[in-house]
C-alpha cells in the first residue's frame, strides 16, 4: 500500500491518503496504529502532494555504496559515519530545490530511504524488518561548500528544501530487490541495487538501534550509491525507485 | 516566568506547569501560543518532573568557550562546528545518565540552552531576542570514545540519556548576566560568564537562521565552558545557571 500526505488546492489543512487506481482516497487517523478509510477520493492533478511524513528525525549515512560486488570491503568500519539532517529541510514532489544565495550549485544523492514503524531499541539484523513501517525515496541534497574543514556536515546538510523525500510511502517493498536511480534533466547518473550497500539497511538499522531509542516516523536515508553530481539553477532532478516511483523536483537559485 | 512538564506519580499523561511559590501549578494549551491556568498545584516531592520541553530539534555547537576575555579570537570562523543530537537522548532532571556498555565514562558538559518560540527565518543579531521563548540549561553529555576519526560527532552524541535538560524554561532571564557552572560530586568543575563565548548566542542563532528555518521549540545549546570532565558510574553531576535552576542527574553504567 502507498501512503502519502496532501493539501487541497488554496487550502492549509494537511491530509493523509492512499494511493488507488481512481486517486487518492483519503484517510483518517495515525498510520501507524490505528487509521480508517473515508469515501473521498482526490484526483491527483487537483491536489498538492507533500512528503510522505513530516520525520520525527532524519538520519543519513556517509559513502555507503560501492561500484561493484568486488569492491565491498571485508570487514566493517566500527563507527559508521551517519549524520542527521533537520526535519525543516523536508519538502514533497513538485517543489523546487532552493540553491543557497552565496553558491551556484548543490549536490544530489537518490536515496532509498526507510521509515520506521514502532518503538526500536538493542534490536538485532534479523529483526530489522518487523520494526519497518515503509520505504520512500529521498534526495539527501548537499552543498559541500558548507563542509567544515574539520569533518562536520551539519551546515552543509540542513538548508531548507535539502532533503526531498516521497512520492509515497510503499509498505510492501522487497529491499532486497530494487534499484536506487537518479536521473539529472533525463539523463541517467545513479542506477545501483541495494546489494551494493557496505552498511546493509538492516545492519544500519540494528546498529542505531544499539545507540538510540528509534521511533514511528524516523527516517534513514541508506546511502547514495555512485554517480551524484552537482545541479544548478534550472535543473530537473528525478531520483526513481521502481515500485515505489519518481521524486521529482526542479532547482532554482536562492 | 518558569515552565515545565511532568507526570503525577504512577501515571502515564504528560502534563505542563509553571512553577509558583505553592508547587507547580498545572496549565492547559500551547505554551507558544495560547495556554490557561487552572486551579491546580502539585506538590514538588509528588510529581515526577521531565525535561520541561520534548523539542523539536537539538542543536549544538563546538568549543565555543574559551578561558578568559583575552582569548577571544578576533576574527570568527566562516562556518561554525554546529551538530544535531536527538530527541531520543533527551532526558529531565533527577533520571541517570546511562553509560553506553562497552565505555566507562562520559563527559558532561554544562551548557546555557535556548528555546525558540516562534519561526525563524533569516534574522539578524539584533532581532534573535525577538524568536527566543526562554532559557534551560544541557547537559551535552558525550562520548568522545565513539567519535568518528574522519571528524563526525553523529554516534558520541546520540546515546539515549545524553542530553538532560532542565529543570525549567525561564522566560525572563538576561543571557548576558549569568554564569554556566558544573558540580561533579559537589566539586565546582565549570564556571564561566556568557561573555566568554566565541559565537556569541546571538550570532548563533542568527547564524543558524540564515541556514534553516528554526520553529517553536528548537532548542540550540550555545557551547560548554572550559572544565568538562568525564564522568563514572555512581557519580552525580549538577549543571547550575543561577536564575533557572540546578539540572541534576546520577551517573549509571550501563
Amino acid at each position: 500500500m502507498k501512503f502519502t500526505r496532501f493539501k487541497k488546492q488554496n487550502e492549509a489543512l494537511v491530509l493523509q491518503g492512499i494511493v488507488t487506481d481512481d486517486g487518492i482516497q483519503q484517510i483518517e487517523g495515525d498510520i501507524f496504529s490505528d487509521w480508517e478509510h473515508t469515501n473521498l477520493v482526490h484526483n491527483v492533478e487537483e491536489i498538492e502532494l507533500l512528503a510522505p511524513i513530516l520525520p520525527r528525525h532524519v538520519i543519513g549515512i556517509g559513502a555507503n555504496y560501492v561500484g561493484k560486488p568486488d569492491d565491498l570491503p571485508s570487514e566493517l568500519p566500527d563507527i559508521p559515519v551517519f549524520f542527521y539532517k533537520p526535519i525543516s529541510s523536508v519538502i514533497g514532489s513538485g517543489k523546487p530545490i532552493i540553491i543557497p544565495a552565496k553558491i551556484e550549485e548543490v549536490k544530489f544523492e537518490s536515496e532509498l530511504a526507510v521509515v520506521i514503524g514502532k518503538r526500536t531499541c538493542n534490536i538485532s539484523e534479523e529483526e530489522v524488518t518487523d520494526s519497518i513501517f515503509g520505504y520512500t525515496i529521498a534526495n539527501d541534497v548537499t552543498a559541500p561548500q558548507f563542509f567544515h574543514e574539520a569533518g562536520h556536515w551539519m551546515i552543509g546538510k540542513s538548508f531548507d528544501t535539502f532533503t526531498p523525500l516521497g512520492p509515497y510511502i510503499e509498505t510492501e517493498l522487497n529491499p532486497d530487490k530494487i534499484k536506487v536511480e537518479a536521473y539529472l534533466n533525463g539523463d541517467k547518473k545513479q542506477d545501483s541495487e541495494t546489494a551494493l550497500m557496505i552498511f546493509s539497511m538492516r545492519k544500519m538499522i540494528a546498529y542505531l538501534s544499539s545507540v538510540m531509542t528509534l521511533e514511528a516516523g524516523d527516517v534513514i536515508l541508506t546511502g547514495s550509491p555512485l554517480g551524484a553530481e552537482m545541479m544548478k539553477d534550472g535543473d530537473e532532478i528525478i531520483c526513481e525507485i521502481a515500485g515505489i516511483g519518481e521524486l521529482r523536483n526542479s532547482v532554482k537559485q536562492g
